[in-house]
C-alpha cells in the first residue's frame, strides 16, 4: 500500500509554516502581508493567526527540505522552499481572480474575502517576497552559479504565465488537442514542481552534487505531469468523501481537462456533440452522468490513467539511473508514486 | 520659457520604441506579447503595429538614455530603460484593472480590449520581461555591484505595491492626512522615477561615476514627487485642451489627490462637508465648480503649487551640489523644471 502524499509531506509542513509566519510578521504594512498569510492558510478571515492551518499539502515547499535533509548542506533550503510556496500561492491568488472562483481549500478565496484590487496587490507582494527568498536561497553560492539558478527561477515565471495564457485561450476554443493540453500543463504546473525537485541539488556549493540538478528537474517535471493529470482524474471520478467535491465537479465548471480534451479529439461524433452542447450551459446531474459514461466509452478515462502511469514511470526511470544517496532515492520514489496515486 | 517635457524627451522615444518592438517580437506565444505591445502603444487593438505610437512620454525610459549619453559608457542603458518602461506599464495594466478604468491615453485600456484574465497574464509577463531586462542591464558589472543594483530594483517593487495598497485604502477612508498621502506617492510613483535618474550612474563600472548614484536617486525622487503633485493639479485645474480631460476630472472620479486631502485636513468644516457629501455620488457641474472654488479658498491649490515648487527646488539643490558633467546638469535641470511646469 502506498503512503498518501499528505502523510509523506506532513513532517515538513509545520517548519514551513513557522518560517512563513515569521517572514510575514517581519514586514510592513502589516495588513497587506496578512492578506498573504490568509492565502497561505495561516490567518483567518479576521487576519488572526490560526491553530489549524489550511494551507494545502505544501508539496512545493517540502521537496527541497526532503532533498537537502538527505544530501547534507541545506542551510539555504528553507529559503528555496518559501520562494516556491510563495510563488505558487501568488499564482493561486491570480488564478482565482481570473476564474472568478469563490472558494479554495474550503474557505472563501482571497479576492472574495477582501476585494479584487487588494487581492491583486497582495499577489504581487507575494511574488516579490518569493523573489526575495529566491535571492537569499542562492546567496551562498559562487556568483556564476547563483546567477544561473536565479535566472532559471526567473525564466520559470514566463513558463507559468504562458501556460496560464494557453489555459484561458483553451476555455474559449472548441477544439483543443491533447498535445496542446500537455504543453499547457507542463508550463503551468510541472515546471514549478521541476524546480522543487531540482533546487536542493542546484543550490549545492559542491559541483559533484550540483551536477544532478538537471536529472532532478526532469524527474520533478514528469512527477508534476502525473500529479496534474491525476488531478484531472479526481476532478471527474474522485471520491466525493475524499476530494470534498461532487462527482464530475470539473464538468460542472466546463473545464477542458485531459479526459475531456481526449474525448473531443478521439471520441465519436455523438460524444463530441454531447460534451460541446452540455458545456453551453449549466449541467444537469443526468448530463454529468452521460458525459462521464461517454468519457469511459471513448477510452478517455483509460487514456488519462495511462498518462499518469507513463509520467510516473518516466520520473522513476530517470531517478533510478541517477546515482544519488539511496535513502533519498527511496523517499523520492515513495513521493512520486504517491503523487500518481493520490485520492485527494 | 521652459521647454515642455514632451519636447525634451522626444529625441529618445523612437529608439526606445524600436527596442521594445524588437523585444516583443522575439518572444512567443506571439499573441500574449502583443498584448503588452498594445499596452505600450506600439500595436493597435487588432494587434497590428502602428505608425503613430501612443505610448506616453516614455519619461522613465528616456532618463537613463539621457544620463548615459552624457557620461559615456552606456551600452547597458537601453536595457535599463526597457526594464523601467516595462515595469511602469505592468503597474498601469494592474492599476486600470484595480480602478476599473476603461480608457488610457485616449484608447480602451488593455483589460477592456481583451479581457481581465488575459490582461492580468500580460501584466505579469511584462513584469517578467522587466526583470529579465534588469538582469541584462547589470550583467557587465562586477558581481557585487550587479547584485546590489538588482536588489535595489527588486526592493522597489515592494514600495510600488505598498504605495498602491495605501492608495486603495485611502479611497475608502474619510480622513487621509497629507503626510500619509505624500508617503503614498513617494512609494507608488517617485521611487520608480528615482531609479530612472540613478541607474545611469549606478550601472557604471567605474566607481568614480557610480558614487553619484545616491544623489541622483534623491534628485529623481524629488522630481518624481513634483511630477505627481503637478499631475494632481492638472487633474483639477488643467486646461482641457491640453490635458484632454474635462475641468475637475479627478473630482468626478472621487479621487483624493493632494489638494482634496489638504482641504479635508485644513479647510473649514463646511468645505469638508461639501467635499464628503459630493463624493458620495456623481458630481454635477455646479458641485464641481463649488469644490474647485472651495479648494482655492482653503488654500489647497496654493499648497499643492508650493509643494511642487519645494520638491522641484529640492531636486535642483541636490543636483547643484553634485559634481557631475556640466552639460548633463543643464539637461537634467531643464527636465526637472519641465516636470514641475508641465501642462499635459
Amino acid at each position: 500500500m502506498t503512503n498518501s502524499i499528505n502523510m509523506l509531506l506532513k513532517p515538513y509542513i509545520k517548519k514551513v509554516n513557522t518560517n512563513l509566519v515569521e517572514l510575514i510578521e517581519s514586514k510592513k504594512p502589516e495588513k497587506l502581508y496578512k492578506y498573504i498569510g490568509y492565502q497561505l492558510g495561516l490567518y483567518d478571515a479576521s487576519f488572526e493567526k490560526v491553530a489549524d492551518v489550511k494551507g494545502g499539502k505544501r508539496l512545493r515547499a517540502s521537496i527541497p527540505l526532503i532533498v537537502t535533509k538527505h544530501i547534507g548542506d541545506g542551510e539555504f533550503a528553507m529559503k528555496a522552499s518559501m520562494a516556491l510556496e510563495l510563488f505558487h500561492n501568488f499564482t493561486l491568488i491570480i488564478d482565482d481572480i481570473q476564474d472568478n472562483d469563490e472558494t479554495r481549500r474550503g474557505r472563501p478565496t482571497l479576492w472574495k474575502t477582501i476585494d479584487t484590487p487588494q487581492a491583486l496587490n497582495a499577489a504581487l507582494i507575494a511574488e516579490s517576497l518569493s523573489f526575495e527568498c529566491a535571492r537569499e536561497a542562492c546567496a551562498h553560492l559562487p556568483t556564476k552559479q547563483a546567477q544561473k539558478w536565479y535566472e532559471s527561477f526567473q525564466m520559470m515565471t514566463y513558463k507559468v504565465f504562458e501556460g496560464q495564457h494557453m489555459d484561458i485561450l483553451f476555455e474559449k476554443e472548441e477544439q483543443v488537442f491533447s498535445a496542446q493540453y500537455i504543453q499547457m500543463i507542463m508550463a503551468k504546473t510541472a515546471c514549478l514542481i521541476g524546480q522543487a525537485f531540482s533546487c536542493g541539488f542546484a543550490l549545492q556549493a559542491k559541483e559533484d552534487l550540483r551536477k544532478f540538478a538537471t536529472n532532478l528537474k526532469q524527474i520533478g517535471e514528469a512527477a508534476g505531469m502525473a500529479f496534474q493529470i491525476q488531478d484531472d482524474i479526481l476532478g471527474l471520478w474522485g471520491d466525493p468523501k475524499k476530494t470534498g467535491k461532487p462527482v464530475g465537479s470539473d464538468l460542472r465548471c466546463h473545464k477542458k481537462t485531459l479526459p475531456v480534451v481526449h474525448a473531443l479529439e478521439s471520441g465519436s461524433r455523438s460524444a463530441r456533440q454531447l460534451i460541446l452542447e452540455a458545456y453551453q450551459k449549466d449541467l444537469t446531474e443526468k448530463q454529468t452522468d452521460s458525459i462521464l459514461n461517454c468519457l469511459e466509452v471513448a477510452g478517455s478515462k483509460d487514456f488519462a490513467f495511462n498518462q499518469v502511469r507513463e509520467y510516473t514511470n518516466k520520473a522513476l526511470t530517470i531517478l533510478d539511473s541517477t546515482p544519488i544517496d539511496s535513502k533519498l532515492k527511496e523517499k523520492l520514489t515513495e513521493i512520486i508514486e504517491a503523487l500518481g496515486h493520490r485520492e485527494s
